[in-house]
């Protein structure tokens, strides 16, 4: 249950129990370990006015995310989805053309992905849109768990951050190829995706695995979009990078002899290592001149 | 996808191709075939004013429904359900406790079913209460589908009909123990549960295997509450049984040779035979005195 409300989280959490032989609630997908190999699945629900503003993008875009996040959570676990159901609550006010739309772009980033829709629930109501999804993935190599990281781990992320509020939480690649291909062929300690922001992400990494992390400042790689929101936000760019939300990218723990396999070959391009995990708790950044401040551990507030 | 309005049904499943090897879209589950083992999935979303109002029952009972309708959908593969994610989209006026109350809901009937809660979401927002799950189930015989009806199969239902309106949408028991001791004895041709109403459901049936049923009224197992809400709806018992939703009971397409078989069982009490399927397509109500009378296939609106 990835995205409780802080306050709520562990008092819910602590009325369902693990599941037998299984993970559950607290990383990003549930691991299904009592069939005969070991399934994913992770579930997320969008909902108007807190997701998405439907009359400002198009429906398309809706449905496209609403697939995308569920999507980033089973990459996060280095597995590979398979299948898809989709929940609709839609306004009254919709027609079968809005409804259309909003499937259509499910409908494409499934596809793109290999990943069948194969079934769902729709019902209509007087309230506003809500749009869940649930993706079943397969993890044929051990998955990646929050709660593995160890201090000298390198910490590596996989992409640019900071600039989700402009447009990037709508269009983001989940990186689900990317994952696979890390985890059939390296040895990866722990793993999350950016949804809630760096730092809170980061932090559910090391609190899982009781150790911290010293991000270098000057390494994340910042999005040209947190350039461009800062300009207006009143934020610096490494503000966004370290506080926005919906980066889905993916934050992962790597063992630092893995780290130099990783260097000579076709995917050192697509991971950024901006820190390392450390015995010592808490987070930590380091800058450029060596300085070690504290880091606050915030997300973007929806 | 088992509930979408009906002119928007055949318009929105003919988008969604059916997955590699699995049945998808028009089943009460959809059946993942490309694991080592056959998995069922389903998918159900709840809604306030739609599925209930909030004020006038405990929440305690709507996290409860949540569960029990798509177990009710497991049961009608045959299948024995195994874990369930829930989405939770909550008014901002709801508490934490308000919260745990629902989730008790769902709690007590997950473990009663030995089903684990094995993640979810949950988002607040300024709208009303929409509660979502999601069930994954193992098939470990032949599932239950629902266009395998033959004419001369016994139609059979494994419970009273006609009381859902009264409390029985909240507080019925989904089949899963009778199901899954029939399909590891017995051969079905098909099944589904009873949703919409026993004249929607029994046609999908039938439009599904291409055939008709004759229901014999006098057969049609009738709840108490179907009387006490005759009293006083302007409808008779038998209209309650044939044309109400929510009854959440089996309806089952058993060869003549099994229907024998089971009659010797110690299952015969938990079923009722209510007709039979005939190779014309349609519907035909058979009264006691032999009249062949039309049935209107038609469902509760919600």
């Amino acid at each position: 249950m990835e995205k409780f409300e802080f306050e709520w989280h562990k008092k819910l959490s602590s009325m369902v129990p693990p599941p037998e032989g299984g993970v559950g609630v607290g990383d990003d997908c549930a691991v299904l370990k009592n069939f005969d190999q070991r399934i994913v699945v992770t579930t997320d629900t969008l909902s108007e006015g807190v997701h998405f503003v439907s009359a400002e993008i198009c429906l398309a875009l809706i449905g496209r995310k609403a697939i995308a996040v569920s999507l980033s959570d089973i990459a996060a676990m280095g597995a590979t989805p398979r299948y898809a159901t989709i929940q609709l609550t839609l306004p009254k006010s919709f027609s079968l053309s809005d409804t259309e739309e909003l499937m259509s772009g499910c409908i494409e980033i499934a596809n793109r992905f290999a990943v069948s829709i194969v079934g769902g629930d729709t019902n209509r109501w007087d309230g506003k849109l809500v749009i869940g999804s649930t993706i079943i993935g397969a993890a044929p190599n051990e998955p990646w768990f929050i709660g593995g990281a160890m201090p000298g781990d390198i910490l590596a992320v996989t992409g640019r951050l900071g600039g989700s509020l402009l447009h990037h939480h709508l269009s983001f690649e989940p990186r689900c190829d990317l994952a696979q291909r890390l985890s059939s062929r390296f040895k990866i300690h722990a793993a999350t995706d950016i949804s809630d922001s760096l730092t809170v992400d980061l932090a559910a990494i090391t609190e899982a695995s009781n150790c911290g992390a010293v991000l270098e400042s000057h390494k994340i790689p910042i999005s040209e979009d947190a350039f461009i929101l800062a300009r207006t936000s009143g934020h610096t760019p490494l503000e966004h990078a370290l506080y926005d939300g919906e980066d889905f990218e993916l934050l992962l723990a790597i063992p630092p002899q893995t780290w130099t396999e990783i260097q000579t070959s076709d995917l050192a391009a697509s991971l950024f290592p901006i820190g390392q995990f450390v015995k010592k708790e808490g987070l930590v950044l380091r800058t450029e001149r060596g300085d070690m401040l504290p880091v606050e551990i915030r997300g973007y507030e929806h």
